[in-house]
């Protein structure tokens, strides 16, 4: 028995009453619309040595002891958790939309990396003591850490946000998402190759082997690992039954790969974010087994880890207010520069480029681990990493009300002002997504007096890039047509429901097509979330599928409010 | 940093070879008709000191170290898996269908704990060298064990051996299933009493205090924490938005109740069976939250944790024919004939009760755990476990292919030999389960001659006690109606489904009405079992549901095979 009766007392103790706190926090900071990360962090502040250590140091040394059987099987399981959450988080990363968004996507991940990066290493370099050098090792690795630490992003805090106002499925959001994937992607190989560089973990690898390693590493994941999952999955699905199948194996690959990168002198998460990477990119894996290794992995191990965080770290002591600022500001200016100008150029108007930048900015979980790693292996000290993490809350906690902000100014558009009389379908006759889309574009475009076949052309190549479908038996297949004045919003109900390709795996019952004029970008989006919001009340969905009349459709909504 | 770099490497690595291992073979088990426990057991056997440690003893070493850092981690991760893998254990005991099985249920988890208790005390205080004993401690003690040990259950193996049967919603399997609830629950209680009564785990508590603390704790949560749960639930639900809510909230739970059983001197994993109990019982605990937790559990906590068992012992060197065979055939005399007469006594026929006997001969899973515990705590040695191992795999093995064998002789009969003309309705208009059930009642007597309203009464009866769906869109109410001389079938398609209850939360669309003659419990069982294997193919679900007439559904079924 390695554990002893009152290790195991004290752990399960610890690992209840800190899972109970993240939760109940990170709850109420996805209440307030915020990420929950920010909520499962203060819940380690709390139980950590910056609140109960300072009020009532012997229970807090009881419950997370430093050192002994209890402290290391606590690590251990916080680790696990991180390993899991990068796993899950590189299953998020779609490279094949990267290559979809194209130029777009080119220019605003390029920019978003080599500002901050360029800011990040300048600063360092200039006025280390400034941001948060303490004279310790060399300046010029701070100087590339920092710059690798500001040009990382938040893969899973972006798309959590742009989730949350509906515009993950719209082209900015897609455009946001791909450019997120890149820089996340580069960051961490970055770092990765920086913690080699430095031969700070002791291995039996040079610093050159360990280099070498690391990059063959994640370019076979990204190639031929990619390519090899993509084929052995269907395999490994016929082979384990169950829906548990894929997820034992998923999560085994994932240990291995941490296993082997930890090994070879970078970090264990390195290996299970590209094998997240190159399984989540295969259409094999399914969507219920991203959605049940999703959710475990969101309501139990992230909070453990985020509040194992603050565990061991006094936020009060270490909070430097004139370090937090320095990286504050220079993270946005990065950011929202590279990242906005690159938008810009890429032809997008300033409005939404704005949007873009700001989204970019969240730094969120990853820079909390990133910033740990630092930490744990002597890069920074603890006024840094406490910099780090302010820095990554805020921009985190302030990126969803500020799109928000930019791009919904006045009354917000309702999409039943744009529903003509006539462009209400009470019968769908398709059984495609694409013979829906003909039947709706046609009655569109007939009340209209606009040529269905060029807009029906765009509406599908649209279709094609990536679904459209919002779940919960809804679609809304959208496209930009030259010369429109005003936006077109067509409505079908569709008695058996038409397969769209949903998260859910839901057939949608209600396909919404929506033609907005080129270059308005914030339409799209205005109409795209009213539909969603006004939708999320399931009775509503049911009562628009009977509905006989575009009469009744806006007397419901109206009701609905 | 408390778990170092090499640490960290033997951790993943060893995580990672013990639950790829165990998946591949719990898988291969489970094709070939086995629990996957059984496999999973072998993956440790195979990576444990009987093989790998006999034949690479570095390999062995450097992978799972019996001491130091890494092997804590791996300690305390098999550990909290064998607590969540309890708190799912506990939520699919359903005490609700304990108390609606009544006598019957009574009677068999009588007869399944008193007989083979009996049997096990006398055992072990007749002849204790034989089953055991090794001359360490009080032999009444270890008699008691004994008895304890042989007429526990395996509720886990017993579902799942009922599901794979397809027998799990007969009345033959919910009379099994209540039964083993019973035995499991009061077999825990008596071994947390006599962890207790004796004093092994070294606490703060006296065993008299330990003892009375532990029925309080399992009376509480059976009656005054059962009833506030189900009271806290949807509040719970309320406040914590996403699907992960409850599970977080589950998990926090069962880590709190383990830790307070772990305290007050009783193993941790009694409080987090009894925090499932409690929660499982509850009607507010969503389907799609128990789905995930189990998938979760399953596929990766339960598979690491029974590797785990075998990662410390030899399984050859501990191999004591004698002894094997002696726990065997006490444990098979034990249930067999304690349930297999009480089960008659309750009024079943010979062949029925011999099913329900083989039935809760299984012991799984649970009978590992409790004999890891009492290796743990000194009661038993490594040869005893060995044999309780061995016992708890061949008694769930040969469970599933026994009662298949006792209950369908024979050609198996078809439902479709009992489908008569008019009792295919193609088109049904109930939008209820009671509606669908009475239109069904109503054409399947008409044919005939008999009258719907005492049918239609005990068919809804039957299902008031536990819905019939089977999930994937079927449903199948059925009775047993006095008089009838042959089983009789209906069948209706129900185009926009109807609400069932199913355990997937589909709307059953085919609805299978079954009435057969009273007594005749076997032919009950075949059709059931018949319908679900029949339907199996979801190309078959979808064109019997289009299907115009009853020679069509004939067709296609003996089309499909």
């Amino acid at each position: 028995m390695i554990l002893g009766h009152a290790d195991l007392v004290t752990l399960l103790f610890g690992l209840g009453a800190l899972l109970a706190v993240a939760r109940l926090l990170g709850e109420a900071a996805a209440r307030i619309g915020q990420p929950a990360v920010v909520g499962e962090l203060i819940a380690g502040v709390l139980l950590g040595p910056t609140l109960l250590g300072a009020i009532a140091p012997e229970l807090y040394a009881q419950l997370f002891p430093a050192t002994g059987p209890a402290a290391v099987g606590l690590d251990a399981i916080t680790r696990i958790g991180l390993v899991l959450f990068l796993l899950v988080a590189g299953i998020e990363v779609d490279l094949s939309s990267v290559f979809r968004q194209g130029r777009a996507a080119a220019f605003v991940s390029a920019g978003g990396m080599l500002v901050p990066f360029a800011l990040g290493v300048g600063a360092g370099t200039l006025a280390p003591h400034l941001v948060g050098w303490e004279g310790r090792g060399d300046p010029l690795v701070f100087a590339l850490f920092l710059g690798t630490a500001l040009s990382i992003s938040a893969l899973p805090v972006i798309a959590k946000t742009l989730m949350d106002l509906r515009l993950f499925r719209s082209d900015l959001g897609m455009l946001v998402i791909a450019s997120a994937v890149v820089d996340d992607l580069t960051g961490w190989i970055l770092f990765a190759l920086l913690l080699a560089a430095i031969g700070r973990i002791q291995t039996d690898f040079s610093p050159a082997e360990t280099v070498f390693a690391t990059l063959a590493f994640a370019a076979g994941m990204l190639t031929a690992g990619r390519a090899l999952l993509h084929r052995v999955l269907p395999g490994v699905q016929r082979l384990f039954g169950g829906p548990g199948g894929i997820l034992g194996f998923s999560v085994a690959l994932a240990f291995l790969g941490a296993a082997f990168t930890e090994w070879i002198g970078v970090h264990a998460i390195f290996g299970s974010f590209l094998v997240g990477v190159a399984l989540g990119d295969s259409s094999h894996l399914r969507e219920h087994t991203r959605a049940t290794i999703h959710q475990f992995v969101s309501a139990i191990f992230a909070p453990l880890f985020f509040a194992s965080v603050g565990l061991r770290i006094d936020f009060v002591r270490n909070f430097d207010p004139v370090l937090v600022l320095a990286i504050l500001l220079i993270a946005c200016a990065g950011k929202l520069l590279g990242c906005g100008v690159a938008a810009r150029w890429s032809g997008m108007q300033w409005r939404e480029s704005l949007a873009v930048g700001v989204g970019m900015n969240s730094r969120g979980a990853m820079e909390i681990v990133l910033g740990l790693l630092a930490l744990r292996s002597g890069l920074i000290g603890e006024r840094m990493f406490v910099a780090l993490v302010v820095m990554a809350l805020v921009t985190s906690m302030g990126s969803g009300p500020l799109m928000e902000r930019i791009l919904r100014r006045g009354r917000p558009r309702r999409f039943t002002d744009h529903l003509a009389e006539g462009a209400f379908l009470p019968r769908l006759e398709a059984a495609s997504a694409e013979a829906a889309i003909r039947e709706l574009a046609a009655a569109v475009c007939a009340g209209a007096g606009l040529d269905p076949a060029p807009v029906t052309r765009a509406v599908l190549e649209r279709e094609e890039t990536q679904s459209t479908a919002l779940g919960a038996g809804i679609a809304a297949p959208h496209a930009r047509v030259p010369g429109l004045a005003a936006p077109l919003v067509g409505l079908g109900v569709s008695p058996e429901g038409v397969d769209f390709d949903a998260p859910d795996g839901e057939s949608a019952r209600l396909v919404f097509l929506i033609l907005t004029p080129e270059g308005d970008d914030a339409s799209q989006i205005e109409i795209l979330g009213d539909i969603a919001r006004s939708l999320l009340d399931p009775e509503t969905r049911e009562r628009l599928r009977t509905a006989p009349t575009r009469a009744a459709v806006l007397a419901e909504l109206k009701r609905a409010g």
